[in-house]
C-alpha cells in the first residue's frame, strides 16, 4: 500500500505519494492561500491528493491512510486543528473534513515532529530509534522520535525545544518569557546580532556584504563574514555555536537520543556549522566518558515532511 | 510472586520485599561501608535480601527477581556498575555477583530514575504513564518515566535534569559546564544565598537563627525565615522557586508529562513550595490555552527506591 504526505505551510501545501519503506515517488504542490476559509484550503489539499496520486500512476485504491504535518497544535483523536498561527486558524476541523472528502483515515501531527520523523525513516538519522531533529529557522523548532515513533507528550504540546529556557532573565522571547533559546540560535538571533555589530562598527565586513543596508543582513550574511575571518562576525558565530551547543548538551543530559539532526536555513552552513557544534558539544556534555548522540545534518530539507506525515500515518494505522 | 527492592545509598542499603502491585510488605537495612571492597558490600546485601524474605515469611522461592537503584551510571545488561561517585565505585559487577549469590535475575537502574517509577506505582504520582520526578536535595536529581517505564534514554544516561543549563555563563557546577539548573534549585543554592544574605545583613533573621554561625544555614533555616517574612529570605526564596518553575516548564515544554512530583529536602517545604511552584509554571508555560502536568509532591521518601526498583525489575522480567 502506499500514504499521502501532506506538508501544509504557510505559503504552500505539497503533498507526496510515499511507499511502505518512505521514498517519495510523486509530488507536487499548491499555494496555501491562507486568507480564504479553511474549507476551501481542505478541497484543494483534497484535489491534490487525488492528482498525485493519479500523476504517480497509481488509484485512491492504493492509498492506505494520509498524514499531514501542520505548523501548530493538533489532536490526531478528533481531527482538529487547535491552532495553527501561521494560517490563522483555530479549531479547524481539518482531519474530519480531509477524511471525509477522501474516504480515507487522515492523522495529523506537528509540522517539526513529522520532520523529525522522516529524518529518522529516510535521511540523515536513518535507523535511529531515539532521534530528535531540530531546524534552525526564523524561529527554533524541534521534534523527537523515540522508539521510531513521534513523541509528543501526554497533551500533544511537547517537543517545544525553542523555547527552552537557557538564559534566566535573558532576551525578551515572543513567547512572553525570557532567555528562549531560540533568542540565541535562531537565523533571527544571527541577524539580530549582526545588525548590532554592523552598528557598531561600520568597518565590519557584515557592513561591506550589504553596502550599509542593514535590512539586508540575513544570516549567512554573518556565517559568510565569519568564514572570511571577520572579527565580529567570529565572535558572533562563536557565541551563537556555543549556545547552540548548550541546548543540544540539555537535549542529550535529559534524553539521550542516539542521533541528533540540524536542519533549515542556518544548517545550509553544512561543515562549518557541524564541526565546531560537534567539538563543544562533546565537551560539554555530563557523561563525558560514556558514548553520546551523533550530531548530523538533517538531508531531505522539505521532503522531510512529506515523509514524516505519511509514515506517521502509517505507523499510527498499523498501531 | 514478589520482588527485592534494593536502595544502594552512600550511607545505608535499606532493602524491601515488594508484592506484584508495589507495597512493601516488610523491610530492613544494614550500612553501606563503602569503603569495603565492593565485593563485600554485595555480600552484605544478599545477605540482607535472604533476612528479608525469611523475616517477610517468605522463602527465596518466592522471589521472581531483584531490582537495585544506584547513586551512579549502571549497564543493566552486563551487570555492571560503570561509576557510583559517592560509593567510590568504577565498573563493579554488582548485578552478576548479586544475581550469582543469590540464584535469581538482578536489575539494576540509577536510584533516581527508579524512585521516579516508585512514585508512579505507588506515590504521588500514581497511575501517570508519562512523569517526572525531581529530588531537591544537595544536588538535584531527576528521573523520566514513559509509558509507564523508566526512560534513559540510548546509552542509559538520560534523565540528567540537575545538569540542564538554565544560565548560559551563569553559576559554574561541579560537573565543568556552568549555569546548570541544580547550582539555583538545590538546597545547597538556599544554604548558599542564605549565607550571603546573612553576611550582607547581620540583621537578617536567616543570621539571628543560627546565632550567627553561617555554618549552620540549612536549606530549612532560609525557607523558615521566608515563612516568617524576612525580606532577604522573601527574596532568596521567590527567586528560588521561579528558578524551580522555570527549569520544570523546559521539562513540560520538551516532554509535555502527566505528572511532575518533587521530592527531597526541600519538598518538606510542603505547600509552602508548592503552591507558588505551581502558580509560576502556569503563568509561564508555553502552551497556556492547553492542560499541562499536574505538579505534585513525592510522597514516598526513601521508600520510592526500593519500590521502584523493584518493579523495576518486574517491568524488565516481563518485558
Amino acid at each position: 500500500m502506499f500514504y499521502l504526505g501532506v506538508d501544509l505551510g504557510g505559503t504552500n501545501i505539497a503533498i507526496g505519494l510515499v511507499d511502505e519503506q518512505g521514498n517519495i515517488l510523486h509530488k507536487d504542490s499548491v499555494p496555501t492561500l491562507s486568507a480564504r476559509p479553511p474549507a476551501e484550503v481542505v478541497d484543494d489539499m483534497a484535489a491534490l491528493c487525488r492528482k498525485v496520486t493519479a500523476d504517480a500512476g497509481k488509484s485512491m485504491d492504493d492509498i492506505a491512510a494520509v498524514g499531514i504535518g501542520v505548523p501548530g497544535l493538533t489532536i490526531d483523536e478528533t481531527g482538529v486543528v487547535v491552532f495553527a498561527t501561521n494560517l490563522g486558524w483555530h479549531d479547524v476541523h481539518m482531519g474530519t473534513q480531509l477524511g471525509r472528502a477522501l474516504n480515507k483515515p487522515v492523522h495529523m501531527d506537528n509540522d517539526a515532529n513529522v520532520a523529525a520523523l522522516g529524518e529518522v525513516v529516510a535521511g540523515g538519522m536513518r535507523g535511529a530509534k531515539n532521534a530528535i531533529f531540530l531546524t534552525l529557522g526564523t524561529g527554533v523548532g524541534g521534534g523527537i522520535v523515540l522508539d521510531g515513533k513521534i513523541f509528543s507528550g501526554t497533551h500533544h504540546v511537547g517537543g517545544e525545544v525553542g523555547h527552552m529556557i537557557t538564559v534566566i532573565n535573558g532576551e525578551p522571547c515572543t513567547c512572553g518569557n525570557r532567555g528562549c533559546w531560540e533568542r540565541y540560535t535562531s537565523a533571527t538571533a544571527l541577524i539580530r546580532e549582526g545588525k548590532k555589530a554592523a552598528q557598531r562598527n561600520p568597518q565590519s565586513l557584515i557592513n561591506k556584504k550589504v553596502a550599509g543596508d542593514l535590512d539586508k543582513i540575513s544570516a549567512r550574511t554573518v556565517i559568510d563574514a565569519a568564514r572570511e575571518e571577520d572579527a565580529d562576525a567570529v565572535q558572533i558565530y562563536r557565541d551563537y555555536i556555543e549556545a547552540l551547543a548548550l541546548g543540544i548538551i540539555n537535549l542529550i543530559n535529559l534524553l539521550d537520543p542516539e542521533m541528533v539532526a540540524v536542519g533549515g536555513g542556518v544548517a545550509a552552513a553544512g561543515d562549518f556549522l557541524l564541526e565546531p557544534l560537534k567539538a563543544c558539544v562533546a565537551s560539554h556534555v555530563f557523561y563525558k566518558d560514556a558514548p553520546h548522540a551523533e550530531i548530523v545534518l538533517a538531508v531531505l530539507g522539505n521532503d522531510a515532511g512529506i515523509i514524516g506525515a505519511a509514515v506517521d500515518a502509517m505507523n499510527k494505522e498499523n498501531a
